[in-house]
Order: structure tokens, then C-alpha cells, then sequence
């Protein structure tokens, strides 16, 4: 998507042909700044200092880690080494360990000569591999919002709402859930988005409005607090979240206060609808209130926030009583039954198991 | 309520038998400052930059206001002119057009050198009676914690999750939603408030945490996104919030993101209920969502937040891109049909037009 008028990638081989360019998305929404990796363990501390975050972009950087770690020393031991840092980076994200055992295979039985030419080439081919992805969720969920537009006998744009960042930010390029929002936008559709600011750790707020604005897109920021108002008066025409793991049966876990809003849809008649690319469906779970267990972070993200001040520092400042306690779960379930659907990159279906096993079929839970 | 083991009213006369002391409430929770109002303007510049906010206070603060006028020119010309400058501070606050109504018809047909005595003694009651009100609620709100505390087989604490500020802190002493809450700690039961940090303008993590913490009470603050994933959990036993303003039918208009909790709370079935002090009822009006109009605050209040930073200072910070619009509805209105009951200073009631009737005969919208 694009910066300033230009295209970017959120990873991309940078023209020497070995290093990786990032962009440091702990700087945003204030400071746009790109950051090269030329060693492996500036890959590893990117995903842990979440310079890079979502789970596609995870594990597009911790290929790219293989990769820089492949041409410094392609041996097993090297190679083995590499791969138990990178998963110590960020141990719950699913993409990671994913990519760093796809990176392992195609390198294994490999001549050590021809490895590091191999590493970039399937690293390549994983970022490659997203893209298609994210814009084959885009294609699909295109004429939900093509419907909208045409059902909208006032005119205006179509209200889209969502929460978090599954942005191209959160993906190689376009993202999961906005996917479907800058296809119709580049079509030609009139698309606004409503960006849940996101609280705690304020991905909408900082990331989706920027990435939104710095593409055109028009947007307006507001406080989680303020969705169910919104579809009451009917403002919003559909919404469109993200996943980090959605179950064979279609109950979606996303960032906390997704449930909220889908209970907002439901009881206003707004279609509720989750981009979920196959890498995010467990298939081995399918009650998600049971079985999909929800971490506890850092209550920090709490108690704090960081921003710009007048001084042009970007600070971070307390906001709750020093004696006050806090708690930080970080993910919530949104049972099948307020889905509307999931859009995935084989196509649109219910958030059923059997909706699920119609685009993917023989992958239904034994 | 307490603050390190003294009680405090939001508002009380001074020693010195004239002046007014006030909680500075834009400094919570960083600082708690004590001001003395000795003078109309300066009443009114409290009102006007919030250090007291919160219908019932605001009324109280009004009426003080009113006394300094008095005790400074009791002519009528002065205490007209007073009453102006009053009610310009913050003209949708409804108990501040009622306090200065109350205060001009108990001063009118009194000779001059009546007026500053009387004045006082009628801010005085005023105050007397916001306080049996809050503490009524208090009482009739107290069974509900009670039955939950009896109902809890595993034992621990009365989970309560509430929204934005309703506490003493709003009115001038025992708040309205927590009221019960202190009601029934003060009794010994063990009860434990989950709080929303309620964006924007956080008066769930400055103000109601600060003053249970102050108070002694048990308390997490959480993200406003958390409220639905505790309820599926069985993590919360009842919701008890506040209101700006309740219809002749139930319907509940409070701080923006309230309905939301209650659409999760019916979800999950756990009992929602609005503390509503009759003074905050509106018999003129039935249906909320038609006809309650929703004030737009300044995107300000979006865009930005204040907290301490690590230096000491308080500092706003800008949390979103420069260029992206915000939004900043300031409530919404919960349907009847969500909330299980209302709690006034006369009883518990059902959230209906019969249930009000019930309590408040001869009120019925005509």
C-alpha cells in the first residue's frame, strides 16, 4: 500500500540483495522510518520488540531471519540455533513457528553451497505467498461491500467498521480484514472506515488510521466505547474484523472487545464479518470459549499509554491511580453464531464447520 | 467517602462559615488538591473547567455559587446576573438550570439583608439532600450485592462492573452506582469493582478507581473492550452504572459505550442495572433512542489523553495521526429491554413505564 504516494512493502529485500527492510511500526502513527536487518539476531529483536507484529508479518520477518542467518552460517548447528532464537521471540504467535519450520525444510537436505540462495528464494516465496493471500481476501470480500454500496438508497460511502490493525501492517501487503476495504477503494467504490482506537495498546488509533490515511482511504477514529452507538443510528453498514485463530467451527478469537461489537451487530442487524486466511484456522479446536486459551499481558499496556506531546517527544504517561490494579487479557471469542461470515482466500462462507469444510474440504476436525 | 482515612465531601462549607472547598478533579488521580471557592466567578470557573463535574455536583456547586453571589450583593440585579454567568458554564448539565431555579426562588421575595443567610442554608440542604438520595440508592441497591454474595457458592468476592464515574465523586457524597457498593463493603461484604477506563476522558481510571482506592474498596481497572470476555467467563455477578439521563419508560442514557456492557451482560445473563436518582429522570420523554438528543464533545478528548509522565508532569499526549478525523460521541442509550432494573432513592423498579409509575405515581407522561 501506499506512503506518501509511494508502495510499500512491510518487508522487502532491499536492492544489495541480502539485507531486509522493515518499517518500525513502534514509531507510528508519529515517525514513518524504515529499519534494515543484515544479522539475524536484528530480525529476532524486531519481532520481539514488535517493530514488526501480526501473525502473517511474523512469520514473512522470521523467514527473512532464516535467511540472514542461512548466508552468515549455513550450517545445521547454525541453522537449528537460528530457528530456537527466532521462536523464543514471540512464543504464542502461530505464524512463526510455521514459517521457521518451512524455512527448515527447504534447507535441510540441501548441499550447505547452495542454502543461502535457497533461504531467500523460499522466504521470497512465503512474503510472495501472503500477498496472494491477503489480496485473494480482498477479491472476495469485495462484493460485500460493492452489495452495501448499491443497497444504499441515500448514497454516501459505505460505513465499514473495525477494530484493531488487520491492515497490510498486520500482512505483507493489504491486509486481512482491510484487504476487502482498499479493493473496492481502488475500484472506485466510496468506502469510510470507523477505526476502533483499540485500547489497551491502541492499534487502531495508531496503526489502521495511519495506514488508512497515509493511502487515501477516508476514516474517522473513535473510542471503543462507541460502535454500538453507531449501528444503532445506523451508521455502520458492515464490519469487518480480523483473527488471530478462528475454530473449525467458526468461532473467531481476536483482539478483546471484537465479542462487543458483534453483540452490537446482532442486535442492530449489521453483518458482522471475520477475513480469515487459512493459516489462522485451528482445526483442531471447535469450541472457541472452551478451548482457545486467552493470554494475560503485560498490565503496563493498562495503566499506560505513550503518545506525542507538545514537545514533540513521543512519552508515555500513567493514567490510573498508582495503587490501582489492572488486568490485561488481550483476546476475546466471538461465538459462530454472531458471524455472519468469514472471509477467506478461497472465498466467502458461513461460520459453520460445514460452511468451513465447503472451501476446505478433508480439513474438518477427525 | 474517605481519602487516606478522612472523610470528604466533594463539596462543604469551610470553618471560616463563607468559603466553599471543592476536590480538584482534573488533577485525579495524579494529586488531590483541595480549592477554596470564595467568590461567584470563581464557582463558576470550577463548573467550567470540571474540576467538579457530575450532574448532582455540579447542581451542588451551583448552589454554593449562588450563596457567594448572595453574600457578596444580594440585590436582585446582582443574583439575576450570578444566575446568568452560572448557568452559561455549562448549559446541558440539567441539575444546574434546577439548583439555580431552587436558589433565585428561595432568595426572591426576602428582604435584602436576609438573603446570604438564607442562601447558604439552602446550598446546605441542597447538599443534604443529594446525600440521603446517593445513600438511599445506597440501601435499596445494598440486596442486590447481598443476594449475590448469599448466591455465590465458590465464595470470594460480589464481582461488580461498572462504567465511567458514578461515585461520590459525581455527586456530594456516596455516588449513585456505587453507592451500593461502598454501602455493602462499609456492611462487610467483600465486594470487588471491575472498572472501565472509560475513553474517552478516562473518569473510570482517574476518578473511580482513585476513589475506591481511597475508600479502601477491592478494584481492577480494564480496557472498555473487556467487560464482554469477563461476563462469558462468570467473571462478573452484577453491572451497576449510572445515568445522565432515564426516559419515563426505562430507557438509560449514559456515558458513551453503556450499552455495549449491556448487550453483553444480556448475552451472558448477568443482571444489568442503572442507579437513577429521580432527579434524573426525564418524564417528558419515552423512547431514548429517538428522542434523547447525543452531544458531540471535542475530538480533542479522542485525539489526545492526559497522564503523568515519568517526570512528574501532567501531559497530554496525541495518540493518533495528524491528519486523521476523530469522533467523539458522548453517550448512548441503553433500550429498557436490556436492563434488568433501575435503583432510585425510592426502591428497586423494572425498567419500565408501569415499574417508574410504581415508585413515582402521578409522573407518568400525560
Amino acid at each position: 500500500m501506499k506512503v506518501d504516494g509511494t508502495a510499500y512493502l512491510t518487508i522487502e529485500l532491499a536492492d544489495d540483495g541480502f539485507s531486509v527492510l522493515i518499517i518500525d511500526q513502534t514509531l507510528l502513527p508519529h515517525r514513518f522510518e524504515r529499519v534494515r536487518l543484515t544479522a539475524l539476531h536484528q530480525a529476532a529483536h524486531a519481532v520481539r520488540t514488535m517493530q514488526v507484529r501480526g501473525a502473517p508479518l511474523i512469520g514473512a520477518t522470521a523467514a527473512y531471519g532464516m535467511a540472514l542467518a542461512a548466508r552468515a552460517d549455513p550450517s545445521d548447528e547454525a541453522l537449528e540455533a537460528a530457528a530456537r532464537t527466532l521462536l523464543a521471540t514471540r512464543p504464542t504467535a502461530v505464524n512463526l513457528g510455521w514459517a521457521i519450520d518451512e524455512m527448515l525444510a527447504a534447507l535441510r537436505n540441501l548441499p550447505r553451497a547452495a542454502r543461502a540462495v535457497r533461504a531467500y528464494e523460499r522466504a521470497a516465496e512465503i512474503c510472495e505467498d501472503d500477498v496472494a493471500t491477503s489480496r485473494a481476501i480482498g477479491e472476495h470480500g469485495l462484493p460485500l461491500i460493492r452489495d452495501a454500496a448499491d443497497g444504499k438508497a441515500a448514497g454516501g460511502p459505505v460505513n465499514v467498521l473495525t477494530h484493531c490493525n488487520a491492515g497490510w501492517l498486520a500482512t505483507v501487503d493489504w491486509g486481512t480484514a482491510l484487504a476487502p476495504v482498499y479493493v473496492a477503494h481502488d475500484s472506485g467504490i466510496a468506502v469510510h472506515v470507523w477505526v476502533d482506537e483499540t485500547r489497551p495498546r491502541n492499534q487502531g488509533a495508531a496503526l489502521t488510521a495511519w495506514e488508512l490515511g497515509c493511502h487515501g482511504v477516508p476514516h474517522t477514529v473513535i473510542a471503543d466505547n462507541v460502535g454500538g452507538y453507531l449501528m444503532q443510528r445506523g451508521m455502520v453498514d458492515l464490519c469487518i474484523v480480523g483473527t488471530d485463530r478462528t475454530t473449525a467451527a467458526g468461532d473467531v478469537a481476536n483482539k478483546i472487545g471484537t465479542y462487543l461489537k458483534a453483540l452490537a451487530a446482532d442486535d442492530n442487524g449489521v453483518p458482522f464479518y471475520a477475513a480469515v486466511p487459512s493459516s489462522s484456522i485451528d482445526w483442531t479446536v471447535t469450541d472457541g470459549l472452551a478451548e482457545i486459551p486467552i493470554e494475560e499481558r503485560d498490565v503496563h499496556e493498562v495503566t499506560h499509554i505513550a503518545g506525542r506531546s507538545d514537545d514533540g517527544e513521543v512519552r508515555s504517561v500513567l493514567l490510573t491511580p498508582e495503587a490501582s490494579p489492572a488486568a490485561n487479557y488481550a483476546f476475546d471469542v466471538t461465538p459462530a453464531r454472531l458471524v455472519s461470515g468469514l472471509i477467506t482466500e478461497r472465498g466467502v462462507c458461513e461460520a459453520t464447520a460445514d460452511g468451513l469444510a465447503s472451501l476446505f474440504p478433508g480439513r474438518r476436525r477427525g
